[in-house]
């Protein structure tokens, strides 16, 4: 049974990782943290969970944490969270961060995007943490960095085509579409009901959102060489689910039956990718939403020549708390779909 | 041209006066106020109004308030609002109030409510604002307190059968559900939109909600008894817009098309109030969303023998700014509906 | 293993039983039908849901039915259900029927709200699905009438009050709003989207809709008193979920802390029923959408004496599917709650 | 006073324009038809609007209509549009079509997309209803062509650049989001309420959307070379609104300000056309609803080079019956925005 701590538990992907523990047979929530809620009983805090045995909220301590858990899910903000990994790490805790302070492997790059990194000797140890493509060197990390919510879409959407060096590097485009829980649950003007109810708006287009980044480092290393994409997201009026709509030229012409093939070949061992054919109907995102799923679907514009790719998840779970366990159960030896396996409602 | 002001511009009632008024052909901003935003253009901050003349946001300063303005609106917290109302009010300008300052005739009755009123003076200046039970009245005062959002759908669903005294006055329950924007513009945690989105849920139940004794006073006086009723607040997932199903025992039997006949002669000379008959459908939000106008359509249940009243209004007009317009064109020698006459959008 | 039949399974009652005994340890679809559909892989139509053993879907024949299937799940429209159902259980098939057929215990009632009865006979075997109120009769019988989706909820939020005989039989309001699903899936101009999105309206109202007699004759039963009930249901902008509100005059004086005493104790021992005490806040939709739930909260109103009663459930689940499997484990023996806990998800 | 026919009333775009013609001080509806309601009272039909003088829907008759009105509003099927359109026109009247039987100039073109053409010799008459490229066109002719609501988005996001020829012909991608009620007003299952509430999917990827031809040809036109372009379709659960995210590579470096000079100057003298400069922020849906307003942005990222553009209208009015009366405006001598100043509701 793993011991499984939860740093930061109060904000949407702490509580969801508590709910999907709570149905996770051969781990347990046995420590959990918050800067607010110290002292309050978890199941107050997270009423909709099974929590078997009923522990407390408390303030960090890493002494104590590392006698209470044996692996730690860190739900922090980026900057906050690279101390807290590295006191965890070096006690020799196994460690899933689910903030951006480890997913770039270059110091400079998160510089440019985040600010200083303040433990630069600790990227090395980091895996990103995206099963789909790093699943044995997870299996044999402590230190995983869990990958942003737009990125796990738009990586696994566009993997297969990069990899088999499809893609012109140049023209790629991600237009993805989010719930407003992405954003997080701390009350805000722009996120507050009725501004996005009913409403549609864009939002840090032209390379002003940081997961660009991310994003670019992971294409371009599927690719071999340097990618920069555009990259475009979207606030939709609902609580969940992502949405990306990807354009890019293949760099040989394609069409959409052997497109076809090269997502069922690449995915076909994956538990947790859904291809769609060119005779099944695209995905949206109640198709995931509530599951760890990615569904994917290729289609070819033979007017333009364009691949045009949807992809589909869940931002709270294939996005955040649902990977960061696909990676706990690699990482402790578990099968790797424990615990994670639900359908989506419908409707 | 009536000259207005608007006192504390930035909350949802100020941004939507500004917008009523840029169409509005006989009153115009002339003056507008808000502790933040001050030095910001007005046209910055409410981009979907028309405003003829640009002026600044202002801090309040009573003496330049009366030299810029004659007519002034107050979209302020109870509790600050009733200084403000009496500066402008002794500086012999007309106030329309929004809070809930002056909308309680006794002060023991503010002070349960709301705290204690430190103007008790001037509550017998204010008129209730009302203009189809107050209409006489508001055109000759200087202060009227403007009707809550939730008062405004219940007494309005009530009045004639109240008047009539066709009604038990224990009977009584109220079962109201509006949008979020009843709750105003300031984010908290539970008006975040994931919060809210695809939910549904009561609030304030069992005479916990301060509408409470506004509803009470106008129907007990259209009773003219005390009258305690049930009022019960609901959040729906909808930004605009408030339906009230209201309850109550009649004191003799009464039938469908007898009641029709009841509101029909109540409300055949009102501009704002529309009745749906028996063989109509029944008013939903949509139908007055975006409009001054209250639907009101009521049912006889034979089984029980109860009245049951549906009501509609979008609580940001009629239950709050149009209304207060309303008032400021009966107070102003205005034609009543001049400026609020607006068409619902379907769908 | 029970090998489940599942009756006009493209509806979403029969897509949801697909769905939810993809999940169930001990259960398994191995028929279904349809009048749509025919010939069609079961997984094509429910592409949501783990089907472990794929099966077309058929016409129905009983004969090949009771071979194929030993339990079978009725999702059909009333008057349709009563004669497919006789046809089951004559060849002693056990069959929990989701229509309104066998719900009321007297074809003359039956008769008043759907229609003639021309299975009689049948009912005085069938018994009404609810397991908090008669599970020892639903493990002993072979036919059950699974709740109403309104009744569901109605009931269980009175059932405690009326059994203690704390309730005046004639004061009994049921307000409820429910998510459009409850509606079924059949497009019609009043569910098209762009009408219900943003609106909320009420239908129905005054004893017009037919779950009014199923609510009396089990509120009455309770009480062991004739009861009439106003029923007014509403029309949420939501797909699942719904909420009552319900009104009743206690028959002698009740705070809440006895109230709650009454709920805590009739639903201690029960799996799918929880009771918010007064210092918790009052359940909403999505506390128990995606779960077996129903979440019930009481208030006193001490100013007019009433007591209100909060209670949700997702219609689909505990007011329909869900229930109907909670009534299958029951019947076959197997533990209550098989297969049916799932935790809401939030936000 | 302009006297207005509508043809096919009760759809969304035919109750729109009786909506807003009820608003319209120089023009009144005076005859309106349908297959369905036939005899029933027009304001029956158009609760929600003002009609001074009640007519009931008909059934068509060309000559017993250019009797009762001189101007036509088609809100049929396309392939129906056009023998109406004819049989108007050729009795004098003047006609705006909002069907897409006159928006291809080359038949090849319409069989290609829509099917054959019937009255080819008609498209010649016929002038493109967008007023800020072909203004002066519409003023002399009596058949207007109305756009499709996608193309006077993606038209007036793109036509101040291509006019300016600042993009590479080959580069363009729109991606844009839709509201339900652009599919209309029937019934469908991809419509119905539980489908699309808290969802999001795209469809008709990759040249399948019919809006694609009408697109091509406009901005073709306006390049002055010929252009194909990757359009995307995406269904959003609101009820009106269209946001389209539009992407291309310059033919030479630009810059933001210099972007935003291009588009002020282009549309600097336009009613119905706002352009959101750099530092404000990017328009949404929630801004343009209810109003005739096209809001456009455009940003560049200099990463990659590319401009993109955000779109915003509501695809009911200045998408469809707000853009008809624009052209009925001009086609008939009045003030071009006479009847169409409306302000966005907000929140």
């Amino acid at each position: 049974m793993v011991r499984a701590g939860i740093i930061g538990v109060t904000g949407y992907t702490g509580l969801e990782l508590v709910r999907l523990l709570g149905g996770h047979p051969e781990a347990q929530v046995t420590y959990a943290t918050s800067r607010a809620s110290i002292g309050i009983p978890l199941r107050h805090v997270v009423p909709n969970a099974r929590i078997p045995r009923d522990i407390p909220v408390e303030a960090l301590d890493p002494d104590r944490a590392v006698e209470k858990a044996d692996f730690f899910f860190l739900c922090l903000p980026h900057g906050q969270s690279m101390e807290t990994a590295a006191a965890l790490f070096e006690r020799g805790a196994k460690v899933v961060d689910l903030s951006a302070d480890f997913r770039l492997r270059d110091p400079n790059a998160y510089a440019r995007w985040y600010g200083e990194h303040r433990r630069p000797g600790l990227l090395a140890e980091a895996v990103y943490g995206m099963p789909e493509i790093y699943r044995e060197r997870i299996r044999k990390t402590r230190l995983v960095a869990n990958p942003g919510c737009y990125p796990t879409g738009v990586i696994l959407g566009l993997a297969p085509l990069l990899k088999g060096g499809y893609l012109q590097a140049e023209s790629i485009i991600a237009d993805s579409k989010s719930g407003a829980s992405g954003a997080g649950r701390e009350p805000k003007p722009n996120l507050h009901f009725p501004e996005v109810s009913g409403n549609f708006s864009a939002y840090n287009l032209a390379g002003a959102h940081r997961h660009t980044g991310e994003i670019e480092q992971e294409l371009g290393s599927l690719a071999g060489e340097e990618i920069k994409v555009t990259f475009s997201p979207h606030l939709l009026p609902v609580a969940r689910g992502i949405l990306s709509t990807i354009y890019a030229q293949p760099s040989k012409p394609l069409d959409e039956d052997s497109i076809f093939g090269v997502y069922r070949d690449a995915y076909r061992e994956e538990p947790f990718v859904r291809v769609h054919g060119p005779e099944e109907r695209l995905p949206s995102i109640k198709d995931v939403n509530g599951t760890n799923f990615c569904a994917v679907a290729a289609r070819v514009d033979s007017r333009t020549g364009r691949v045009i790719v949807v992809s589909c998840i869940d931002n709270l779970i294939k996005g955040a708390s649902g990977q960061a366990i696909q990676n706990m159960n690699l990482m402790t030896g578990l099968e790797e779909s424990t615990g994670l396996v639900y359908d989506a409602l419908y409707p």
